[in-house]
C-alpha cells in the first residue's frame, strides 16, 4: 500500500467524549454560557484533538512552508517574476519575511521545504525535498504525474513526522511560489465544480485585465485536463501544484498524529479541502485563522465547515495568518486553565441558573 | 474651567507626517503593497499616535475596567442578579474572570475601578472611586446629575493620568455592571437618533420576551428624559451610566496623553462614540478589537470610522476583546521592526515595480 493510503487508514476522528467533557467544563466557567464564542469552540476542538480538557500545551509550534514553482506561470498569471520565489525564500530563511517575523513574535518556529522551486541552487535554510523544478504548464497538459503528486503528499506527511518526533505540538500551513493562487483556483474548481468567476480572485494584486486573463487560463486548464472530481489525487496532479500537494500531506499527517493544524489563506484552505476529500476526519484537526481576500476562500471554508476568526484584509500568503491564530489558541487554552468555575467563585445555584438559562 | 474641558482643549490630532512616513516605510517592505491589510493600518495609526515609525514599545499595558451598577436594573433588563456585579468584581480582582485571564495571557495588567457599584463594602483589589451606589432608574428621571457625570468622566481621565505616570504605553477599556447594555443602547440612541430595534440586542443572553421588554424600556427612557443629542454630557447623565461616563474619560485621557486605547465591545464602543462627540480628534487614538454580538455595536463603529479585526462571536464584556487586540498590535509593530525592505532583500528595482504596481 502507498504510504499516504496507509496514513489515511490510520486516521481516527477527534475524541467526541473529550469534546463533550470540555464543553461541559467551559459552560461551568464564570461567564454567560457561550459568551466567549469562538474561543470556546477552539478549546473544545483542541480538547477533542488532545483527548483532554485542561493543561494542554501548544508551546512548541511551527509553520510549515511548502515552496514550489508553477508551470502555469508562463501564462502571465502572477503579479511578480518567478525569480521572486527564490528571493523570497532567502528572505524567509533569514526570518525577514512577513510570516517569519509574525511567527517569531508568536513564539513559533518555521520550517521551509523546497518541494519544487525552479532553480538548481540549494537555498540555505530550506530543506531540499525537491520533486521537480516546478510543475508543467497545466494549460497544455497535466501539471505533474500522479506519482509525483503522491510523492509530494508523502513529503508533507514526512515533514509532520519529523516535527512530531521533535516534540512539536501545534502546526501552521504556509506556501511560497509565484502562480499558486491560479493552481489553487483550478483545484477548487476541480473538486467542487464552482465557476472561474467564483474561484478566481486578484491574487496578490492583479489589474482588472490580468484578472480576466487569469479566469480564461483556469477555464482552459480545466478543459484541457478534465480532472475527476471524485479523485482528489487526480485533481491535484492535473491542475494543482507541488506546494498544494505537500500541504495536503501536512493535513493528513497532522490528523494521523493528532496535532492541531492551522489553515492560513486561500491556497492553504484549498489544500485542506483536498485533504478532507481524501479523508473527511482530517477536518477535526484543522483550525481556521483569517479570512483571505480571495473569493474562492470562503467556498473552501464553507465546504470544510469552518469559519475564520480574523478579518484582517490580508492577502500575503506564506502562512502569515497562522501566527495570529496561534495567539487565539493560546487565549482559548488560558481561558480553560485560568478561569474560575461558578462553584469556585461562590456564585450560588440560583444565580448560576439565572445567568445560564436566560 | 472644568478639568475635562481643559483636557479636551489640550488634545491634538495624531501626527499625519509620521503616519505618511510610516505608510511609505511599510510600502517598502518585502510584500505586495497593502497585503498585510489591517496590520499595516494598525502600524500606521500607532505611528501617528507615537510620532515615529519604528522601535515603538507597547509592552507596559493595562485594561481599565469601570465597574458600576445601573438603576434601570430594577426594570428587569439584565440577565443576572445585581449582586453578580460584586461577585464578578471579586473574581476579576483575583484574576479569575474571562478578561483577566486573557489579559494575563497577553502580558497585560488590569486596573479595576469601583466608580459606582451598589454596595457599601470595599471590594479588595478594586480602587474606590465610587461616585454613587449605582445610578437612578432612568425610566423615571435622569440617571444622575450633570455634576456626577462630569466627575465620572474626570475619574476616567485621572485613571489614565495615574497609569501614564507609571509608564503604561497601551490601554484597553472594559466595564462590569448588570444592566449596562441597556444604558449603552440609550446613549447610542440619544447620540445618533437610531431606533430601539437597531440599538438593542439580547445582551449577555436574553429570551425573546425579555428582549421586547428591553426595547420598551429604552424607548421609555428616551421619552422621559429627552436628552440633547448635541450635548454628550447631557445624554450620558440622563440615560447613561457611571461606567460609560468613566470610559468616556479614559478615551479623552488616552487622546490627551497620546496612548493608544483599545475599544472592546458594545458598551466600550458607545463610550468611544460619546468621547468622539466631545472631541473628534479622540478617534485617532482608538483601536478597534472584536465585533460584538450586539446589533448597536456596528452603528457605533461606523460612526467612529472603525472596523473590528476579530470576529469571535464574543459577548462577555469586561474588556475581554482588548487582550486579543493587544496581540495584533504586537504583530503589527513586529512587522515594521522585523521585516526586510526591498532594498535589503536585494530584489531589484524592476522586480520591485512589478510587485508593487499590479
Amino acid at each position: 500500500m502507498e504510504k499516504y493510503r496507509r496514513i489515511i487508514s490510520e486516521i481516527r476522528p477527534a475524541d467526541r467524549a473529550a469534546m463533550n467533557e470540555a464543553g461541559r467544563y467551559i459552560d461551568g466557567l464564570i461567564k454567560p454560557m457561550g459568551s466567549l464564542g469562538k474561543l470556546e469552540t477552539l478549546a473544545v476542538d483542541i480538547a477533542g484533538i488532545k483527548g483532554r480538557t485542561r493543561g494542554i500545551s501548544v508551546k512548541k509550534r511551527s509553520v510549515i512552508v511548502m515552496c514550489a514553482d508553477n508551470g502555469v506561470y508562463e501564462e502571465n498569471v502572477a503579479s511578480a517574476p518567478q525569480e521572486v520565489t527564490v528571493l523570497m525564500a532567502h528572505a524567509m530563511a533569514q526570518g525577514k519575511s512577513g510570516m517569519t517575523v509574525l511567527a517569531e513574535e508568536a513564539g513559533s518556529d518555521f520550517i521551509l521545504i523546497d518541494i519544487g522551486i525552479n532553480t538548481d541552487k540549494k537555498i540555505p535554510g530550506l530543506i531540499d525535498r525537491k520533486i521537480a523544478k516546478g510543475t508543467n504548464n497545466f494549460t497544455k497538459g497535466p501539471a505533474m504525474t500522479r506519482n509525483m503528486c503522491v510523492r509530494a503528499i508523502e513529503t508533507g506527511i514526512e515533514t509532520v513526522e519529523f516535527l512530531k518526533a521533535k516534540g512539536y505540538e501545534l502546526l501552521g500551513t504556509g506556501e511560497l511560489g509565484m502562480g499558486n493562487t491560479t493552481s489553487s483556483a483550478c483545484v477548487l474548481m476541480g473538486l467542487t465544480g464552482i465557476r472561474a468567476d467564483q474561484a478566481v480572485g486578484r491574487g496578490a494584486g492583479l489589474t482588472k485585465e490580468a484578472w480576466a486573463h487569469k479566469k480564461d487560463v483556469v477555464r482552459c486548464a480545466l478543459d484541457v485536463n478534465r480532472p475527476d472530481p471524485g479523485d482528489p489525487v487526480d485533481v491535484l496532479s492535473k491542475v494543482g501544484g507541488l506546494d498544494i500537494a505537500g500541504l495536503v500531506g501536512v493535513y493528513l499527517g497532522a490528523a494521523r498524529y493528532r496535532i492541531p493544524v492551522v489553515i492560513d489563506g486561500f491556497i492553504s484552505a484549498v489544500a485542506a479541502l483536498a485533504a478532507s476529500r481524501l479523508c473527511p476526519d482530517t477536518t477535526d484537526f484543522m483550525i481556521p485563522s483569517h479570512c483571505s481576500e480571495e473569493p474562492g476562500f470562503l467556498y473552501a471554508m464553507k465546504a470544510l465547515g469552518k469559519e475564520p476568526m480574523l478579518f484582517m484584509n490580508m492577502r500575503l500568503g506564506e502562512g502569515s495568518g497562522c501566527p495570529l491564530a496561534f495567539h487565539l489558541i493560546d487565549a482559548a487554552l488560558a481561558m480553560v486553565d485560568g478561569m474560575a468555575t461558578f462553584g469556585e467563585a461562590s456564585i450560588d445555584e440560583k444565580q448560576l441558573v439565572d445567568i445560564r438559562e436566560k
